[in-house]
């Protein structure tokens, strides 16, 4: 965020830097900042903890001190959210280093490379044993509790003792994980997918990938899951393999003010990313072992650089069997997709006006537990679906019930187990384990329970809740066709209807295509399926899109969160860096005056991350000529080090600044209030030539907003400098500049800027 | 080729235009030529019949005045290729078109491109089915003949009539195919896996995508594969893919002088390289059945912006049983791929000096293919070892000989039969049906076939060959295993190593490693090898590059094309803007005399193909300020219609200039010499302003090579200003500038520019 000097809307185009704050009004910016720790699947921090260690990040003073309402947030762009730079600075310091590294210097930089991957894959593999051993143990007790419980009472009568008991424990399971999550550490909330699909975006998520979090979300998801809610563990597993990723490459833990001194050379954003990246592929791998899909995940929705529609368009070439009916699968994933989220939608704006306490999300998640095993319970009793016990026994914890002995309750196998479990049966069970009646009240009960948990304020994912909705529905549908069709043994499978349909579903609600192929069909072994998923998964995407966006793009949405698509929006060549970039730029000169460096950083009403650097002084209001850019973080750890020209023949006896002092500042650089400056420091000089990026990408003016946001987008850029045609710097471009335009139902539409 | 004015080694560096030609010397240059076309896998053309309506590659000219002997020539860099322009000329044109056409317009683009991708999968579709099917025939009467012969000569005697028979049949399919290669299009030789690459990659190939390669290509590979040589159909099937896609995607023929008029819309070279990149993948998914599969082969191949090295790191995060043994075995395929890459080296280069006159190229073919048939031959004759026919009869022509009745000679099951059923009964055959010297003595046989196969002139592909010589030895290594092993049961199954050993020796050989991995486990639709699979790939991709490069990199540099890898050498950070870039640069006025345009294009000595557009005069020597960059292709199109100010007043009755005059021409732009200018209209002026890129992408001299780097492969460009920092231009950086800095065994190396 160069640059919050910025128009509000299309029509107050010029000189409106007053206009900024119309959307900030009242006093409940406090609020409305609960509502959206509470609400959504991101959390990304109540303002009273706000923590001084953090890299400023200054829009916090200010909302501090300016509250807001913003009634439709998913039509505004918070400028709350940092950009992550992903082009190296190259300044004099980091060349030298580069040609003072010898080729096998780069050899051991590779090797180490491999080295943190090893680390990373090993760590995650570790937590996600961990979480699936903890869940295993923690659910086999409470089956284990509540079945002795309900063989007890059933002759006896009194069920509603087990309901209460199998109510209460999930709810005292889930009361602990929400409560850790909605007082310790809100952004843990959710699958943890959007918030890693932004940082792999570029943008700046607060305290994603800390320790802290980490601990937090493998807490709180072993809590939801062991507490029979509707949600998976897969998402948090993919989080915390991001969050080890990004702790192991940096060879330190801020947190735990512990610096092993190694892996220095990767603190940087770019590097970070790379590891981040590779991080959420291990997570994927060790949830569903699957390291192909796994990459293939970390590619579709981390990196800038791969085209989603190309790659679709690619597939359809292939002819099957059966088609028409995938088909009409997929199209039914898509609508019901879609209804899951637009309800999911609804539902997150309620919880964001209304359930925005830490106690009363505490409460929800509670109320949530105990309505499912309620429901659950009901269905079992209700239920008459009867089942002789198979010898092989592959229920875990059969129901007896009032069925007669040697049988079991059907019912039971999909509610009284982890969600997990129950996929696995509806896509194994031979034909005739489940009635149709059992299978459509099952997927009904058991959709709207997965729409109501998602977004609580518990860890957890909705990979496996999709799944089992979509593989209750498949199974019925493939029961529904063996009716109708004349000849019983093509239809014979409703195992692989099942599956067809978990596919359908779950791409309806998440819109992912090519890696899901990949992860279902390593997931369930089975490649011959691989041609039926990736059509199912392409119908859904393109079925539920016609209604509303993927989940993970309307949570995202709904935080305001600058993230930036494939491509500009196509209608866009109306417009050219002159009309997007912000104006005027706050320039610094190559040897600046220590004082207006410190008031240009402590003014919070521009607050600015970037500096174009200028070669000639810009006091008569004329544009310098563009020499250079350097970062808030550079000049704080300059200001720091008091790296002034005055001192320079002291300098000779003290060592020189190195490449080190900064690596060893990032990522959380100290605020410009916490540096003292002397009154008369302030009169000395700062040389910045040997810190700027001396060459950072310009545009001219003119170039259109498609062609600046490929430059930006490709590049991985945090600023670009707009320069007129005698390299002059006139505007500066950053991501919220291009965030903002996208295309709504009438072409092109701008999202306002606000200090959400 | 901005620039040809270019320093030829790193010590000459100041203005050496004059020394551009050190290299060439001698009349052997059409003997030189020739040579290429014979021997590489790479045909470019031979000078005598340079084809008048190709878009004029003035090197062509240059060589055939100057000629040159190049003794090694992979330390050299070809001038003679072209780049391809992946980053769109805005021009006012295009930015007018873009403006006017609504959201609606939009969606129709969207549409047409899926349309686009059905008809290209469908016809990639329909020509491996034609190839197969034909592959199938042709090869079935040939078999049949000489099994019939056999059995007739076995009691009577005289065997050597049926190796006369077989020898002859071969030699006579290879000449048809290596005649129709040789002397028709020599570019359809190999398996154009390559040149796809370059193509992706953004090299212009001459000739790769017409109609007439596809013929020639389809009809080789019939023909060669019918004709018994060690060679796939797979490669010839992608770049079949890749050529349907580019003719389907313009719309049109210019071979054939049919313009549908459709899609007129994607005729520039960033629709035509989506839509290339598809076919490839259609073509993978043809060849292998493997639809995932293709579409990462064209992005591992394919796309800018993958780094496999990233990706690779990703996946190494898993843990099973066996390990020791698959990357045991992964290693041999390096060593033995690596092998196989170095003689295969050694030959090309022998090829190049020595089998250069098309005749010599199907002489050699036909010699081969001889060979080929006798080896296999004298295998079969000397092998004792027979086998019982199995009541399934998975043999399609057991041969008899001299075993006794109800037995085959198991020696004929791989040779007797195309590589493509020796490779399936390598992997499918239970234990005993191979004996370990057979498979042994066949494994060496093949080796030097596909050695001394790869690179002839007939259409032909590698991966099967490598397939089949790694399933060989494979099978081998799994029954040593049993002998050695206590145990039988855990090595039973001899198959699963015939499929680890041809991933090795694959992986070994070209070095893909995620398609690979994907292709493979499609193809054999067993997903449990998947890791095993990734790990020997992965394996031998390290092995294998520490002695040499892939196969396909090898012929690439052979063919000095200018091949940007993923990103710049490491050490490459001495160097900058003005070191690499070519300057002086021929710059043009915003409105310009024709005189001098047709004068500059004309030039023979310095053939530039994109000229900066500058505000000022630059007579006295002094650079202009840059306002635009404008193709050689644009100014032709311009002095064809004759788009000069003075005849502004008569244009009004005339059209104006449309976007749809510069498709027309694409990609065949006509020579200079072609367009004839009167003296008169030599004094008039054009306006360049409405028809030039007004914001090319620039960079100022300082910019390090990495950061150019960065810039030009990500965005795809062409060309790339240099300017310093008053936006004077004051060089040009093309894709040759920088494809000449590679990482050698003392560091950073530079390659010499040559015309050839």
């Amino acid at each position: 965020m160069a640059n919050i000097a910025k128009k509000v809307s299309w029509s107050g185009r010029g000189d409106d830097r007053g206009e900024r704050t119309p959307l900030l009004n009242g006093d409940e910016e406090v609020k409305y900042n609960r509502q959206l720790s509470g609400g959504g699947i991101f959390h990304i921090g109540r303002l009273s903890t706000v923590d001084l260690e953090e890299e400023i990040t200054p829009e916090e003073d200010i909302v501090r001190s300016r509250p807001k309402e913003i009634p439709h947030n998913e039509k505004l762009l918070s400028l709350k959210f940092e950009s992550l730079d992903y082009d190296n600075s190259e300044n004099q310091l980091f060349l030298e280093e580069e040609r003072r590294m010898s080729h096998m210097g780069f050899r051991c930089l590779e090797i180490r490379r491999w080295v943190i991957c090893g680390l990373i894959g090993f760590l995650t593999g570790l937590i996600a044993c961990m979480i699936d051993i903890a869940v295993e143990k923690l659910a086999g007790y409470k089956y284990f509790a509540v079945k002795l419980n309900i063989e007890k009472y059933t002759e006896l009568g009194g069920l509603s003792i087990s309901l209460i008991l199998w109510a209460v424990l999930n709810s005292a399971f889930v009361m602990f994980g929400a409560i850790a999550v909605a007082f310790v550490e809100p952004i843990a909330a959710g699958s943890g997918i959007p918030q890693i699909k932004c940082f792999l975006n570029g943008v700046k998520i607060p305290r994603v990938v800390r320790l802290k979090t980490l601990v937090i979300k493998v807490f709180g998801v072993i809590c939801s899951v062991a507490g029979g809610l509707a949600v998976g563990k897969e998402g948090p597993m993919i989080h915390s393999g991001a969050v080890v990723a990004a702790g192991v490459s940096q060879g330190r833990s801020t947190s735990l003010k512990k610096d092993f001194k190694i892996f220095e050379y990767f603190r940087r954003d770019t590097e970070k990313r790379d590891f981040v990246s590779a991080g959420a592929a291990a997570g994927v791998s060790a949830a569903f072992g699957a390291p192909v899909g796994g990459v293939l995940f970390s590619l579709e929705e981390g990196a800038s650089f791969w085209n989603q529609m190309l790659t679709w368009r690619i597939i359809v070439q292939y002819n099957l069997y059966e088609i028409p009916l995938f088909i009409i699968m997929g199209a039914l994933g898509g609508v019901l997709g879609a209804l899951f989220n637009i309800i999911n939608y609804w539902l997150t704006i309620f919880r964001i006006r209304y359930i925005h306490r830490p106690c009363l999300q505490v409460m929800e998640a509670m109320l949530v537990a105990a309505v499912t095993a309620t429901v659950s319970f009901a269905m079992i009793y209700f239920s008459n679906d009867c089942q002789p016990l198979g010898q092989d026994n592959t229920e875990e914890y059969p129901l007896q019930l009032f069925c007669a002995d040697g049988e079991y309750n059907s019912m039971a196998t999909a509610f009284f187990n982890t969600p997990e479990r129950s996929v696995r049966s509806l896509f194994h069970n031979p034909p005739g384990t489940y009635n149709p009646v059992t299978l459509g009240v099952f997927t009904l009960a058991y959709f709207f329970l997965a729409v109501w948990t998602y977004g609580l304020t518990v860890s957890a994912g909705v990979f496996i809740p999709s799944l089992l909705i979509g593989a209750a529905w498949g199974r019925l549908f493939g029961i529904l066709l063996s009716f109708i069709a004349s000849s019983q043994s093509i239809w014979a499978d409703p195992g692989k209807y099942a599956l067809i349909g978990a596919a359908a579903q779950l791409g309806g609600i998440v819109r992912m295509t090519l890696s899901l192929t990949v992860i279902l069909v390593e997931a369930t072994g089975n490649v011959t399926y691989g041609f039926p998923i990736m059509l199912v998964l392409m119908t859904a995407k393109i079925v539920g899109d016609y209604f509303i966006e993927g989940l993970y793009d309307i949570h995202i949405k709904l935080q305001s969160v600058p993230f930036l698509h494939w491509d500009a929006p196509p209608t866009s060549h109306w417009l050219t860096a002159r009309e997007v970039m912000s104006s005027p730029v706050t320039c610094l000169n190559r040897v600046e005056k220590v004082g207006r460096i410190v008031d240009v950083l402590s003014n919070t009403s521009t607050i600015h991350n970037g500096f174009p650097v200028v070669a000639h002084t810009s006091e008569n209001d004329e544009p310098g000529i563009i020499c250079g850019l350097i970062l808030r973080s550079q000049l704080i750890v300059l200001l720091k080090h008091k790296v002034f020209v005055e001192r320079a023949s002291s300098r000779l006896s003290q060592r020189k600044l190195q490449l080190k002092d900064f690596r060893d500042a990032y990522p959380r650089f100290p605020p410009i209030q916490s540096i003292h400056v002397s009154q008369d420091e302030r009169e000395c000089m700062m040389d910045l030539t040997e810190f700027m990026n001396p060459t950072p990408y310009t545009v001219p003016q003119e170039t259109s907003l498609p062609r600046v946001f490929k430059l930006f987008r490709a590049l991985g850029l945090r600023h670009l400098v707009v320069v007129d045609n005698e390299n002059r710097v006139v505007g500066l471009v950053t991501r919220k500049d291009l965030a903002r335009y996208h295309v709504g139902k009438d072409g092109l539409e701008e999202l306002h800027l606000a200090q959400t």
